[in-house]
């Protein structure tokens, strides 16, 4: 029996959840938001409680420090020594890690030149795994990283139409996100379907704040829909997806934006946000579609791209067995998996919009004569980690 | 009977068709280059004959000056009078122009405000106008734009998920290419087929040194990868296609480019030559690419494309009954055709190889027993034009 944490940490917050393995049962969650601004808030979670404290706190070891003190306080641990395994979430694992990885002072180095990759993210991931390995000096320190389940893409799948040279000189070409939800509701899947994944073609549908798809062959990613960035593909809340990059320059000198400036419009004030001109939150929009023009044209187009995106997978892999929908919209809005759902009918995709009203975590929406097995999954990007975790430390 | 003169007037260029209508027979055609600069030459072919002359030509009013007098000194046409039509080519017809059009003043002054989505294009279309206009005052002037075909598709399709904004500013959303293209040979392939095209959902596969795809459902177009420009959509000769817009602007401040430069790496750099390092010609990567695997793999992403196309498109309509394929590449590779073919056969497509390899301009490639039936259709714009001149003077 093990206690591990499996760590989200950004640059000016930290997500966590304290994991009991091989249980698989979550001692304690929780965050901690406006590190380093005033009036910090740590929020904790365990048995049915929850404490928030309110109080400055400058930067992530004295986040880390309170953190482990309060799990410590609750009686949730002994001592810090408790807690054997750290699994961190780290955004760009660029062409180095193609899966999860204890962290030596190599790994964390080249963590850190991939920060050109994710500038936001990577600096602040790293941060968090050095702050841990000196508060947790015995603890095993793992990466996981969001880009590792897509490096299985082969070369005409990864590469962009550009000049090769840009691959060799800028490691320009794709790499993804979101593959430790893409992996977990694969093989949460399959689970349920009673099948090994590796007999299966599927696409999962992580359908987020971010959202992107994924092509499942043979048991592993064969095609993903976000790019060198998490940019590309589907429309998201406020990222615009893909776009004809003319357009993009065109805009950018119409409004006498700045490269950056452009990038922002790009990354947070288009998708459904920059179409309803209202919110980027797709509850928000289903509250007002029967009204609001705005709305109803984002979420067709929401939709449009997700269909687009099943028939493309499909022709890539040359069939399609499941599709999973996961993440906030995935797994919460029934709406959208009706319209996406109706949409596929002509796949040989039958379902009953009774049964995909339903709030179970885990389900099979389509009906058993469907000639796609449709589910919704749950994600759960932290107990993935927490096993990464756990699987490396018995390999140790 | 008439005489109609098909017009494609670029910068320093002018292709011509004259045909005689209704018969739709080709009188002669030829192609003035490098109009304005030193040694021009003229092209003109008839009846099985070809002149070739190469003089100094200044401008657009010289070459057509020449070009009505060579028809005059062959015994092609009596007298200037006798064309009785002239139909131009125009590449942006923005949201004004939803099909041909009879030129008048207010006409051409739109074609001309549109040159700030076509620099290179429109202002050369409407040069030719003039000139034409000017020569041949009697003849009905009608111009046949490349986007108006496109101009059915809903809000939905037409949209980037940008600020909305930009679409009432600055009139940013997909207008598709080729449209004159795809509409010639969605209806002839229809004719082949023995079937009323609005019966159909079929995918047109444009594949020359531009490719487009479009989807033509109810007897229109529903959807067209090309978008605010043609460089969206496929790979092409070289040209990207869609391309995560932030990596864009990572290698241009990696290279120290401008926009301009930048956009020119896109569309003159990329593509089939950018990954192949060799060549844009899709024959010459055929020539090498048991031996060159960057002209291999650049085939392969090119076949890729498409197949993910007519996946998307087919998921999008909600089934397919016909596939074509047209244009240099469509038209004349058995080899891309039959990969694309082969990737397909989840669909029930199944063909032929040695039907496949037959040079006939008009063909169904696939078996009686396929699900969807494969045509090849040779493309034929200038023909198209000279209809929709016809058309339109049969109105007046």
């Amino acid at each position: 029996m093990a206690m591990i944490m499996a760590v989200n940490a950004g640059s000016s917050s930290l997500k966590f959840q304290l994991i009991e393995m091989p249980a698989e049962k979550v001692i304690a969650k929780g965050q901690v938001e406006r590190i380093g601004l005033t009036d910090s808030i740590f929020t904790l979670k365990f048995n049915g409680e929850k404490v928030e404290l309110i109080q400055d706190i400058n930067d992530h070891e004295q986040a880390i420090n309170l953190l482990l003190n309060q799990l410590q306080e609750h009686n949730l641990i002994e001592q810090f020594n408790d807690i054997k395994g750290v699994g961190h979430r780290v955004v760009a694992g660029g062409e180095w890690f193609n899966k999860s990885h204890i962290i030596d002072e190599d790994a964390l180095e080249k963590i850190e030149r991939l920060a050109s990759y994710a500038p936001l993210h990577n600096p602040a991931n790293a941060m968090g795994i050095r702050v841990f390995q000196e508060l947790l000096p015995d603890a095993v320190s793992v990466a996981v990283f969001d880009t590792a389940f897509h490096q299985t893409l082969t070369r005409d799948k990864y590469l962009y139409a550009l000049p090769y040279e840009y691959y060799t000189k800028y490691g320009a070409r794709k790499y993804g996100m979101h593959g430790t939800s893409h992996r977990y509701v694969a093989h949460r899947g399959a689970e349920v379907m009673g099948r090994d994944l590796k007999d299966l073609k599927m696409i999962t549908l992580h359908l987020g704040a971010g959202a992107s798809v994924t092509a499942i062959k043979d048991g592993v990613s064969f095609d993903t829909s976000m790019g060198f960035t998490p940019l590309a593909g589907l429309m998201m809340a406020t990222r615009t997806g893909d776009v004809d990059p003319s357009l993009v320059y065109y805009i950018q000198e119409r409004e006498g934006l700045t490269n950056e400036q452009m990038l922002n419009v790009l990354n947070k004030k288009s998708g459904l946000l920059g179409i309803s001109t209202i919110s980027s939150d797709m509850r928000d929009l289903q509250d007002v579609e029967a009204t609001n023009e705005h709305a109803a044209l984002a979420m067709k187009m929401f939709v449009n791209r997700v269909v687009r995106y099943v028939g493309e997978y499909t022709a890539e892999m040359g069939g399609l067995d499941a599709l999973v929908f996961t993440a906030g919209i995935g797994e919460n809005s029934s709406i959208i998996r009706e319209r996406v759902l109706e949409q596929l009918a002509y796949m040989g995709i039958t379902f009953d919009p009774e049964v995909n009203k339903r709030r179970d975590d885990e389900m099979i929406i389509s009906n058993p004569d469907s000639k796609v097995t449709v589910m919704k999954i749950a994600t759960n990007e932290e107990l993935m980690i927490a096993r990464d975790v756990q699987e490396l430390m018995n390999e140790q």
